[in-house]
């Protein structure tokens, strides 16, 4: 089937990657591109900052010049999508980012999205970026839950952040859907969308969803 | 695999329906959900007008009632989307449409979009429902090919008319991605890419691809 | 005098259109158009879904073909303009929808507008509008006021509630000026202004004297 | 009938107030408010410049001031809409500037507005006031005319650089509605309208047909 | 140096023009362009309304016009930035306004800029002008103090609302950066900062940075 | 002075850096901050594509670091503002970007700017920087002198071209303020100013004049 579909996760920690793993595996198909999840060795434990976003690009690139040849396309599992449009200018693959699939499919969910971001010095930069893909009139809120990465460890914990978060999102700020503003949150997904009874977009699988699609065309086109 | 993805082009032309139905083959897998491309009987020869697309609202959702219960999701093959947000009330399933699904699959291609129409008396329709998405600001322009019915049999003279069309939309208006404004034209993807060298987006394969990402992905929280 | 202004009420409520007719009775002039007010029998009670604004088009078409010689001008009664864009097709006279005229008046009033809306359901419908419109950044929010059918029936009740959304809108949405988000509701106009404190636009109003005038140009042009 | 519609042309020329006089004479009805046209004594003998807009502003307001007690509504007939808030402040009525209104009139024609300027220099004016309106997603172009005073007494050539110029808005700027950009330039309208083959909104009238309406709902409440 | 940067408060007071003169006191430099801050004798002792932006903006120009030939650059010190278009048709220097420079300023401190008014009336004139300033994606909320002019004597209890209206625009509306909506209050600039603990841009400081560079870099062309 | 404002020139061209440090000296007073331009050894000859821009935000945040103690503000000086964020992140003095002072600057000489870029391939970058600044409502386009590098060195011909695009901004899409969307094009501010008659704004020294006011208003506040 050739061509994988290359996850990759720009931190370091293997525990994201194999719930990213796990979240995106029922996009696998027997006659499909394979789905490669990977984490950067060289990434951070986990990417916090502009700092962090802007750090990463280099070890993206050259991790993702190393799989070029075989790959079928590329997915950037960080929700600030660090080197998108550079991988784009480097690969002739397909390049796709989760925060922007994330996003974008979260439109056809409901009119106003809110996102759940982790931490509240993400968002600034969150809105830099929904304002350069243009869809601030959508946008109802970004907030986050406000834990430390220890308290995030517990899961009941974390839920019921999310949970408030998405309340709050949904009857203040009016969203209609919501996007996890982060990647390796899949577990939460299900359990968040039965809490706030809005859809909840979980960007990981959007992104590589759109990029099996797109290597399963191009195959066809080339063969 | 049960849950097939129904592609309904709510117009009667089977012609249109069987290019659909080519166009979206690579995005079948042999475990995953069919993809059933239907006509709509009742629906007119082709939808061409605003009062075409109120039209058919009615027959799509009959048409999907009937549906609903073996239905794993809906794609509703017209660049005007008729009926999406009815069908989304009426049906518990996912409800994808062409024209939302291409816009925002292009938005990930490039930064500016054009859109190639067939008729000009369609690009207000498609103007109200681009400031309904909200990104207007993504926007190049939104061109007619301006051929008859008749005109558009002649293969070459359309590929021609749609080349100078996506020229005239990278040079003048900016734009660095195409959307096809139409179903059943997706013989004319690869040549009209090549011939104005951005990428150009055929809108059925885009939301027919989001459509079946979306039931194995909620096949495999069911099971 | 000759070419009346035909206001088309899509539900087939009597009692709505008579409150509609009476909303509008000053409207009339004794050497002005004629302002008629319809039922469309065929329609449903209220207009409560998209697939109900749908499901009105049709109709309101043929209705509006049949008084097509006659008219001098349309206006759809229903905020949701069903078959605006699909009557302005039809008809050579001038046709205006009451949620579009009742929006742009209150833009002459206030500088973020509010709408106060039946049911939460239609908000994210209400939404898609105003960004066809291209309003988004004079809107302020849309709430609903939350009553049953059976609770609307009582006035004191629901102007109470009117009150509360409209004082809402006012000091947690900045809404300067407010638009009523449904036709029928005229008689609650001059209390509920009283009792915000804010211009209040009743879209009905909005949209006949708009006519009216059209109806009046355009007669002394052909005369 | 009580209570006029005071239609202030904020320049001193006699000219242009008796053309505006006979535009909005068919908004005239025998049970209606009279329709009063006053030109400015104080002001310049046309508004050129935002100097000569904003020296407007106080003898507008020194003028309405005087005829405050009898009004029911005032229209500043200049596509400046000079004074307009400071007079909204100033008096207990209706207020309406013919910019205001024919842009939003305009929103109910097509979906994408040009503006026909007679000067150059006014149209960074204009798009700071249709920015301050938040209705630039419509806006095509706004061009000049780009004739002297003199020439402009040449009517056959100003309707030929209109209709260039119209043409211009409709064929390389996507405009499918045009806005006259000054009062008293009624007596081209229809012509204007016939040469371009889209809508074209005279400012004036559409300025005083909603002030009519305005006056007729009030007197009604009070009676 | 020659060519002084003339700072015209558009008020009468005297005790606000000292505190710009104060406020700007570290712009001035041994070889830079002189700073002088001057009253406007024929100006209202306070701008409040529409009706005071609109009318100081002859004496503005008159005063402009005597300080023509020596003028190095103008800053309207005024929040409302009367005149501010009408003094760049009439000068040949650079013009600039508070309010424009105040917050395009906070767009380098933050993503969403909150404003501090004195009177709620002002902000529906405050949102027309950042709408023609073309800025409302990066708008968070403006809110007023709401003190009297006799309370605002009264520097501890005006720094402590300041202070309670500088968190709400932080926590409810999303504020990461704050403009002070006023000319003649940046005593309070540091503390208000601290207060609140994110940027706080005193736009008089703003300005007239600006128009010092605007003066050096053109004295070095002329020279 | 002390505390000195660090312009970094984020490519290695000591030429680009001279031809900034020519273009700022104006802004360089006997008692205000040092204005010290600098070169970045470990950057790339020029930056051109999006890995450049992303390549050169840790070297920059390096040398940033080892001048913090020292700096008064940093401005980063190249188009794409490469690092801002994540070295305002990482410093406590005030960090501008080129890019981000020029738009701005230019907002305050006209209502719509135009971009003249070197490369083709910049402009979809400035497109989403500019998106997520929220100014595209003030956008006109963005053009490329198309030039190779060698031709670059060709001033008449680089001039020419300049003019040629400038033109081209202004009368096909109404910039009326152009900026140079280039560091180290300070010689040809004047001339094309000249040439087209709008204003031009070098961003490098609207930068650094933000840059020296606020070190002397930091430094005041603190003595």
């Amino acid at each position: 089937m050739g061509s994988p579909v290359y996850v990759i996760n720009p931190n370091s920690s293997q525990t994201v990657t194999a719930e990213i793993d796990k979240a995106v595996a029922p996009l696998r198909s027997t006659d499909g591109p394979e789905i490669v999840c990977l984490s950067l060795a060289e990434g951070p434990p986990g990417i916090q900052s502009q700092r962090d976003v802007d750090g990463v690009v280099t070890p993206i690139l050259r991790k993702a010049a190393d799989l070029e040849e075989s790959a079928g396309a590329f997915v950037i599992a960080c929700f600030s999508d660090p080197g998108l449009h550079a991988l784009r200018e480097q690969s002739r693959h397909r390049v796709l980012g989760i925060a922007e699939c994330g996003v974008l499919t979260a439109l056809t969910f409901g009119q106003r999205f809110g996102v759940i971001a982790i931490l509240p010095t993400s968002i600034p930069r969150h809105l830099r970026y929904f304002g350069a893909m243009g869809v601030m009139d959508r946008f109802a809120a970004d907030l986050p839950i406000g834990l430390s990465v220890a308290e995030l460890s517990d899961e009941d914990r974390t839920l019921a952040r999310m949970a408030d978060v998405g309340q709050t999102l949904r009857d203040v700020h009016g969203a209609d859907v919501l996007v996890m503003g982060c990647a390796g949150m899949a577990r939460y997904r299900a359990a968040l969308q039965d809490a706030v009874g809005i859809p909840v977009v979980e960007p990981t699988q959007a992104a590589v969803g759109m990029a099996v699609s797109h290597v399963r065309l191009s195959q066809a086109l080339a063969s």
